[in-house]
């Protein structure tokens, strides 16, 4: 039970807070309602969203009073972002602003008008949570993340407490939805806690919400069948829903105190049953109940900014007036003799301690709690020298192989943990569960292989939860992957653009420092579909990631099982970035040794020498792994038929927005000359959509030399070699496409042109007659060839 | 209670569907089993999903007894389509592969063996549903879809009964998560039913599901909560399985039609809840048990291939002779002397009437189920010609009243509905509630707006709730509209992408007709932020999606009113496509008359004669209507500066994978001279990624004269005119542009080109410290400028 002097102090605080956030939205000047409003006082274009900033101040004041009470760190993640003035209002009661903006926000009254004059005004701050506002480690724009983020980044810290405020409109997205089955896969001995409040303010922008037109009982159910254990706060129960909320927190935190004792004193948890808060309180609660004759309090007409024509409407600002003095903030400060601010005491006393205010809590800025990992060791793990090029590995158990070392090497700090969409066998990664296995709350069978409570893979059949994890897990300074089947990983796209918008809006802010990237991994190649099919056979994630910033995104194709290596330590190396990494689950022949691949990896592209000739005529170029095996192959016949034509072949391996190769490339993109020559025809076989390469080599001054080959959308249950017949990318179509740059050239003749072409193109139609006839030709998908 | 005979008949139809599913995994001859399996039977690979299957063929033989008792029509969606053989069986054995396929698959020994032979075979029939596959409305590749398609497929058929068999890893999916909130929209009066099963084999390709490991208790409160009625089938309870399905599709038929009685017989039904049934079955149920110390029936070990080296292995080869003999296949039919296969007489019992097996369901198939919308006249919506260029209109109302006309004048024919995911006034359609209103099945408030049971207007906080929905009801033959936040419709990206891969696989099959296409408008654009900020401002969707076959997806940029009005048309005429708009919803100016939008819209591109110069030195192109605008006060700004320039304007309004313009402009894009000019510079303002317009151009001749201005990823909370000049889309920096390319040209001097540049310049340093000073200009954003 709360004393009634902490439920003053949290009603003196959620006033206060109310006060400043109606402020920020209304006022330009007069921001401490020193004299009644006048119109002059009022901004000219009115932004923000009222209606869910008293909910999530009301919120802040209670986790303020646990912090308080217990001593133990908390995040607040809000899922209504865009309530951002509560969110803002309680960072400058609490001083996070002006700690960290001592200049522009003093805790003075110049302080609070400027987070007036500043909110949602272009190059002021935004109208949504966002890096800039201290503790903050989510955009609070695009909804359906905070829950999942709040699970990531509760994992590897006991002590901590994430609670998350999630929106009724928020719950209804299908991220959210799948949010609450991350009760499965939080160990509640070695991780921290997750507490969810629903914010049932029971509208959404023009409607109803879906948890708003449920009844208690239905609630419960819902969420008691989830896995939770529900506790219920009303602001229409005759209860004061102060006392309501501070002992549904206290019990709360009861709960979650009791589950990690018994699992932290040796008992085995099977289905803990964490507490959810579900909190009605009205939309625009204590706000305007009514104007222009609608329902404003309690209504969807509360969402945005209510009586909006204060500028000049007389009754307008009458209402403003008597709104913005009803919460009587005049009591609750004085200014000192050096112009600070001081709260009113009780006010003070829901301030926790400097480290442990929510914009203060240092998980969220990275920088130094950011741990590099321990890094295995390259020269163990590759390919030797004496394994011949073209001998057959596969670049996802290399990968695998790295970090089951990676988990052994850093066992001790607890910050690597890899998020599956129930792929990890699946995509070759197996090797990780000598070290560790998978997270699992529920029962476990004896038959069940590789589960554990406190797994460090983290597997649930839901991109957009495990996505969300690993967002929480790296912004709180963690590493981690997140590896996937290529063609489904459009389903985290948005994920992935709001996840760089965090980024790079971050690297803005001084107090932010860097964090380990969000490193996605694409696997089970639209090549290899011959168990699925054309649903299988999507690169567009490459495709998407690549118009974004070049300094935030890189797209990184290696070749063989070596620079698969290469580019998983530098994946884990970079920082305040997502990469996207894109390697094959099945055996392909190995081409580079170590060293050959370290240098492959430092710039992004490299001419191979060993499969190249000096002065060449004619340059073939690959970017992926299974369309650099078929340039191999092309290079083969091509020098068969034509053995005094001279061929360069070079490989790409990293692709950011800017262009082909490392940023250097991109940033002069006449440097690839030195690749592709200054004049000669340039053949590019690339993994995804031909598109996406067309788009990088825009400002490259040999763009018209090049000709692209890619995925073209033609796809089915099919072999790899197939969908190369199919797209154009096989071996064949490499040959025909190298010789006609070498007649363009000049260097063959029209007659020994037409022969090649002719002869290529029988051997196409030849594969067709036969698989469709005989079906696929066991051989086929080793029917690769290299000599030199 | 199913008649003993009906549970025999059950069980037959289960045995030879199972006994087929087996078959096309491994057989590729003796598929009758007519002597014992030898080695060289098998299939050189192996491939297929077993675990699933089963539970798939129990289901379909538990619709088929439905179906025949009732005589009413059913689709059948297939989540865990991974198990196609158990569909393609029993398409075969109620005859509809042979129907639809008579020459390849004749109802006759031959046709089984050549399902078998062609399953997962290259240039055969893919491994998971299909629209190869007679009666599927879904890819039964990326899973999370089914439930939200099923609902869709649903509306505004008042007989349909939609069986939706969701997966257990499929329902662990955001999107799937979300989709039982469906029951919100669902009105049982004028709409069909959807009947879910959870089908519950408790395992994942190589773990436990969520749903597998909760027990009833927990799956019951669960789905209560949710608002449904739960119906346990379990194949562990001592009741055989076969009767308790029954009973529960029974009692499930009964419910259904007990709220469809309510409603249609004037009660208002408030909350209906429709049944779900909890389905218990084993993974790979019926299979071999245990083969290499494995436990195979009920456990993920059976996910895929079991017993998988038959082909040598002679113990493997005795376990799949035993696995298929048990069940009895060669009871269960009899050649005829015409060679036709006839099934026994208890498993005909259970197909039901030509039209109404699930492999003939008409709405399966577009084409005669589609009928043409009546259309409003755009002669009565348009801005008329005395509206002068430069009037201020906004697009998305002209929108919003031709869809309102639509619902008119097509209330009878019940074939339009708008998909919102909550933004249906947000994004300026409120027009349409003239006419309908807002679904909503459970309480309505006295205060609530344009709500009603039967509203043509889905709305629900859920991205891939809504787009599932739309998908389900437009391959259905109907028309739908997905108007959403331009920077959150990449939640869907991956369900356009397989929308996409639906309708390019369906054109290959000769049953299948078109469709109408499915309309993505993407409002809220990202220059119009004011609200918002940086989250909001993502115009990724675009760029991927032109990334896809050009005749599948349109991007339509209409810049003004009209043109928004003439692209409303074309996209409603549209067939088999999925199509992007992309309209503001605040007012901007006016250019075209309705003469001249036809005319844009014909094209896709077009030179603005009343803004333009004969023989231009430079060619200004805008694609996207902010856009638009501030080429147009760049014109007025450079006739100022230099009268003597000429200059050519050029609108761009669709794009396509293929380039810019129509299609006939990609395909031969030497065409474009005539917009471009031979040998002048082009400056284009894009509204998206200047990398979008990079790969588009990358076949057309004049690429290197190009150059493109667009979204370079730098925002925030501010004005539309502010994001040109962060983003370098505004009209001093296309004046510096243009002036760029004269002096190339040698038609400035280099000291007029240093001077324009210098003063705009100036102008955008003016502008920032102006918005840094004293906050937003309330005249900018109506500061445009435009006279001739």
């Amino acid at each position: 039970m709360a004393t009634q002097k902490e439920i003053g102090a949290l009603k003196k605080l959620v006033r206060a807070s109310n006060f400043l956030s109606v402020a920020q939205i209304y006022l330009k000047q007069n921001v401490l309602l020193q004299r009644d409003l006048a119109h002059e006082d009022i901004k000219p274009r009115l932004l923000g969203h009222w209606g869910t900033c008293p909910g999530i101040a009301f919120v802040y004041a209670h986790i303020n009073r646990l912090i308080c009470k217990h001593n133990r760190p908390f995040l607040y993640l809000v899922g209504p972002g865009h309530g951002f003035p509560a969110v803002q209002a309680n960072l400058f009661i609490e001083g996070s602003l002006s700690h960290f903006y001592p200049d522009t926000i003093p805790y003075a009254e110049a302080g609070m008008k400027q987070i007036c004059e500043k909110f949602s005004a272009a190059y002021g701050y935004p109208s949504h949570a966002n890096p800039e506002a201290p503790g903050q480690i989510l955009e609070g724009g695009e909804l359906g993340y905070s829950l999942s983020v709040g699970y990531g980044a509760a994992l590897d810290n006991p002590d901590l407490i994430n609670v998350v405020l999630v929106g009724d409109g928020e719950s209804e997205t299908g991220p959210l939805a799948a949010s609450w089955y991350a009760n499965r896969l939080l160990d509640p001995k070695t991780s921290g806690a997750v507490l969810p409040i629903l914010h049932i303010n029971g509208y959404k922008i023009s409607g109803p919400t879906r948890l708003g037109r449920m009844d208690d009982e239905e609630i419960r159910m819902e969420f008691t069948g989830l896995g939770y254990e529900v506790l219920f706060v009303d602001d229409e129960k005759e209860e004061d829903v102060y006392e309501q909320m501070a002992t549904a927190m206290d019990r709360a935190y009861e709960i979650i105190n009791d589950i990690q004792k018994r699992a932290r004193s040796g008992e085995d948890v099977c289905k803990p049953k964490w507490p959810v808060i579900a909190m009605r309180t009205a939309k625009g609660w204590t706000g305007t109940k009514e104007a222009d004759g609608k329902k404003l309090e309690g209504n969807c007409d509360s969402h945005q900014v209510i009586i909006n024509n204060c500028a000049k409407d007389p009754e307008h600002l009458r209402l403003l007036n008597e709104w913005m003095a009803s919460y009587g903030f005049d009591e609750l400060y004085s200014i000192g003799e050096d112009g600070k601010l001081e709260f009113d005491k009780e006010i003070q006393s829901l301030i926790p301690r400097e480290d442990l205010r929510i914009g203060r809590q240092i998980l969220s800025y990275g920088g130094e709690v950011v741990r590099p990992l321990n890094k295995p060791n390259l020269d163990e793990l590759s390919y030797g020298a004496e394994t011949a090029r073209g001998q057959r590995g596969v670049s996802m158990n290399k990968m695998g192989e790295w970090m089951r070392d990676a988990f052994r090497l850093n066992a001790e700090q607890k910050n690597l943990r890899i998020f599956s969409p129930d792929e990890t066998y699946s995509n070759q990664l197996q090797a990780v569960f000598e070290e560790t296995s998978r997270a699992w709350q529920w029962p476990i069978k004896e038959w069940d292989n590789d589960m554990s409570r406190d797994g460090r893979v983290m597997e649930l059949l839901s991109e957009n939860l495990l996505f969300g994890m690993l967002h929480g897990y790296t912004v709180t300074g963690r590493h981690g992957m997140f590896p996937t089947y290529e063609a489904f990983a459009q389903v985290v796209s948005s994920m992935c653009d709001q996840y760089c918008k965090y980024v790079y809006a971050s690297q803005g802010v001084p107090f932010r420092k860097p964090v380990p990237s969000c490193n996605v991994v694409l696997s089970s190649l639209l090549e290899r579909q011959d168990h699925n099919g054309y649903s299988h056979q999507n690169p567009s994630l490459l495709g998407a990631m690549l118009e974004k910033h070049p300094t935030i995104i890189s797209a990184y194709l290696p070749a063989d099982g070596n620079s698969t290596l290469c580019y998983t330590e530098k994946a884990f190396d970079d920082r305040d970035k997502l990469n996207v990494i894109v390697a094959g689950k099945k055996e392909l022949p190995q081409w580079l040794t170590l060293e050959e691949a370290r240098k492959q990896t430092a710039e992004g592209i490299m001419t191979w020498d060993f499969a190249s000739d000096e002065n060449p005529d004619v340059v073939l170029a690959s970017c992926g792994d299974y369309v650099t095996q078929e340039c191999m192959a092309a290079l083969v016949i091509i020098r068969e038929l034509l053995p005094k034509l001279k061929v360069r072949f070079v490989n790409i391996s990293e692709l950011t927005s800017d262009g082909v190769g490392s940023l250097k490339y991109g940033q002069n993109p006449t440097l690839l000359d030195e690749f592709f020559t200054e004049d000669k025809g340039v053949v590019i076989n690339y993994h995804g959509y031909p598109n996406t390469i067309h788009k990088l080599l825009f400002n490259y001054p040999g763009i018209k030399r090049c000709r692209v080959k890619g995925y073209v959308e033609e796809g089915s249950t099919t072999t790899p070699f197939d969908m190369g017949v199919r797209n154009g990318t096989s071996r064949y179509h490499l040959v025909i496409d190298m010789a006609y740059k070498a007649f363009q050239q000049g260097v063959i003749t029209d007659a020994q042109h037409v022969e090649i072409t002719t002869d290529m193109l029988q051997k196409l139609v030849d594969h067709r007659n036969y698989i469709k006839e005989f079906g696929v030709d066991p051989k086929e998908i080793t029917d690769w060839v290299w000599s030199r």
